[in-house]
């Protein structure tokens, strides 16, 4: 039997998704599990692509175009000019999904070999695409006691050498919910003009936003226009997830040519789904208020429920719908799979995704997990119920099976 | 402004998309153009499919599993048991396309700088997913004139080096239309065993298949289990290119983990369109027989009435739904751009890929078209008098803008 690629041992299992076999085989016991380790929110997708989807009348399914349907390219065009960013259908190209932009921009920036940095804990789908690249993904650590601020400007100069073609800016972060101020990015845009460098704006929860603060898009920056390169999603924006519509968005022609061959190769994104978003520009401004509002209300009551239990440290995230916890734990992947597989109470868990996962940096994160608050508010307090008497559980087994400690 | 990777001096623009610009100018103005350059068949998508679309009724459209929706996997499941094959779960991985299926293959099978075979003309875009994973994809060429047969085992096993792992069977092949008989495939088996390669079938033409002759899935070849992996596509089987769904489907337990956990980093495969697939196998053969019966018809109209052009030889395809033609012209792609920048006749004209970029041997194929026989009748027969015309009249241009030659 020959051999596969040596590129297997680098990559690894999604840790929001390796835990599935667990979470499985307690479904099949008839345990409910409250979901908080997947960003799959809750939020209905607007009625208007529900019903433009059941409105699809052609008789065949046939090839979009592969950089997008002009329609659904000219409703995102008029998308971005409502965040002020002025765009032409060349700037564009419609992706299955903001992951499918995002796989592609290492191949597209690097050279096998090259760096790119990215702020830790970081959205761990980076590290599977730049492994297949051949790039070197380097860490830059933020710190749940800072609350996942970013390190100062000189630190991120420091890490930059001269393989560094780019560094990721997540914004909001996902995993952090993390929202980096105009004044900070200005500095960032500066000194990657300066390091010539590449920006990859990953901007997929733009509209996710609490409290005053509010995440300045990337693109709107004219003097670095050149440098800056956007995977975004659909996903979020309108609790589109299943969809898989996303786009590649750049003022750098160098790269949209590339990324139209790549796009060309793989045919076109789905066609049902960009008939139907190309309607997504009549959502209006209400549905985002109304989500951002509920959302706001989870992430309060979420806080303040995971500061009852005792040792329990959290983030306060300023966007995006996740926070990082770190538990009185020793290893929290152990903790997160103990829930799944030994724990129930009135044949009900939680599934968290450890946060170790998130991190580069070996030995980091590992009593951490990552919470998406992406269920209603009784569900968020049970499932916080359930961590607090899985915690306690836990540590009375742990006793048990060690009793010299 | 920061380069960007070197990757792209490698890639080229699809030869079936990229006198796309040439076709939407002469849309324009307002030319209508008969498209035999692309594999966009005309035939209806199975009604169930679209009725499974509108009755998507979930409120919001949420991821599926990385893997596929157990439903789709469970309908494709059946659907080759119907071929012989005997698949549990793990074997078959839902992918968007079966282009996402090949893509991956490359970084599954290969390290960079190993070597790919594959039979010339190839699918181009092999060539673009071969780039983006380092692999050297090395040609075997095939010939018009035997009609696109194999080589024999000896040649086969002659071009493989020690840098091989893998050869590509694209059977029916795209773009000959050469189908394989089950001694070949055989003897390719005992071939690629002995020489411990992986053989990546691709099998997207499977139900298309003319005369006497069956396409034989590799898969069926018991002892070629841990050998063989199949990359499929519902695209051509169900006439739904636009639904972006295929598989990735082997026994070789190592290819598919690893196929899993990039399976993960891209989350998933469109959730409305795996709903609506999982409903095909409802599909009755009858649909099959007579969309067979469509393009046999058409295949031998095409020939008779291509026969009757000049200097026109054409391969005679068992399978698929292409053609190589070889035209009386020194550049087919200069001619193809022809017809769609400078001619025109009663406001028509053709669109056809040139072959040349189907073929990795430079010089081999400047003189043939691949023609896609999708359309119906009567538009083929005008098509085919559309490229009778436009030959003369580029015969007779270059007679004038050349007076000395």
């Amino acid at each position: 039997m020959p051999n596969i690629s040596l590129r297997d041992r680098y990559l690894a299992f999604s840790p929001i998704r390796k835990l599935t076999p667990y979470a499985e085989a307690a479904k099949k016991r008839g345990v409910k599990i409250f979901h908080l380790n997947i960003g799959q929110p809750d939020i209905a997708s607007p009625q208007i692509f529900l019903d433009k989807v059941k409105e699809f009348n052609q008789k065949t399914v046939a090839y979009e175009k592969s950089d997008g349907s002009e329609e659904l390219k000219s409703s995102l065009l008029k998308y971005y000019r409502g965040l002020g960013i002025s765009l032409t259908t060349e700037d564009l190209l419609v992706t299955t999904g903001g992951s499918e932009a995002l796989m592609w921009l290492f191949f597209i920036l690097f050279e096998p070999g090259q760096e790119c940095l990215t702020f830790e804990p970081t959205y761990t789908n980076y590290v599977t695409f730049a492994e297949l690249a051949g790039v070197n993904l380097r860490p830059i650590t933020t710190f749940l006691e800072t609350n996942f601020t970013l390190p100062s400007i000189e630190q991120i100069n420091r890490a930059i050498t001269k393989k560094t073609r780019a560094i990721i800016v997540t914004n909001p972060n996902n995993p952090t919910g993390a929202v980096y101020s105009r004044n900070l990015l200005e500095e960032l845009v500066e000194l990657c003009l300066k390091r010539d460098i590449f920006i990859i704006a990953d901007e997929t929860y733009r509209e996710f936003i609490y409290g005053g603060t509010k995440a300045v898009p990337l693109l709107t920056f004219k003097k670095a226009e050149q440098i800056v390169v956007l995977a975004d999603s659909l996903s979020k924006r309108y609790s589109l997830c299943g969809a898989r519509l996303g786009c590649m968005v750049s003022k750098n022609q160098p790269v949209m040519t590339t990324a139209n061959k790549i796009a060309q190769a793989r045919l076109a994104s789905p066609t049902i789904e960009q008939y139907a978003a190309s309607f997504l520009d009549q959502v209006p401004e209400s549905y985002f208020r109304e989500v951002n509002q509920e959302y706001l209300k989870r992430r309060d009551f979420l806080i303040s429920e995971l500061k009852k239990i005792p040792d329990v440290k959290v983030s306060r995230p300023d966007g995006a719908f996740y926070l990082i916890a770190q538990l009185p734990v020793v290893d929290a992947e152990d903790f997160c799979r103990f829930m799944l597989e030994e724990f129930a109470d009135r044949k009900e868990t939680v599934m968290l995704a450890p946060a170790e996962g998130f991190y580069l940096t070996p030995g980091m994160g590992v009593n951490q997990v990552r919470i998406a608050y992406v269920l209603k508010r009784p569900d968020l307090k049970r499932a916080v119920e359930l961590i607090a008497l899985g915690l306690l559980k836990y540590k009375n087994e742990f006793i048990r099976t060690n009793p010299g400690t």
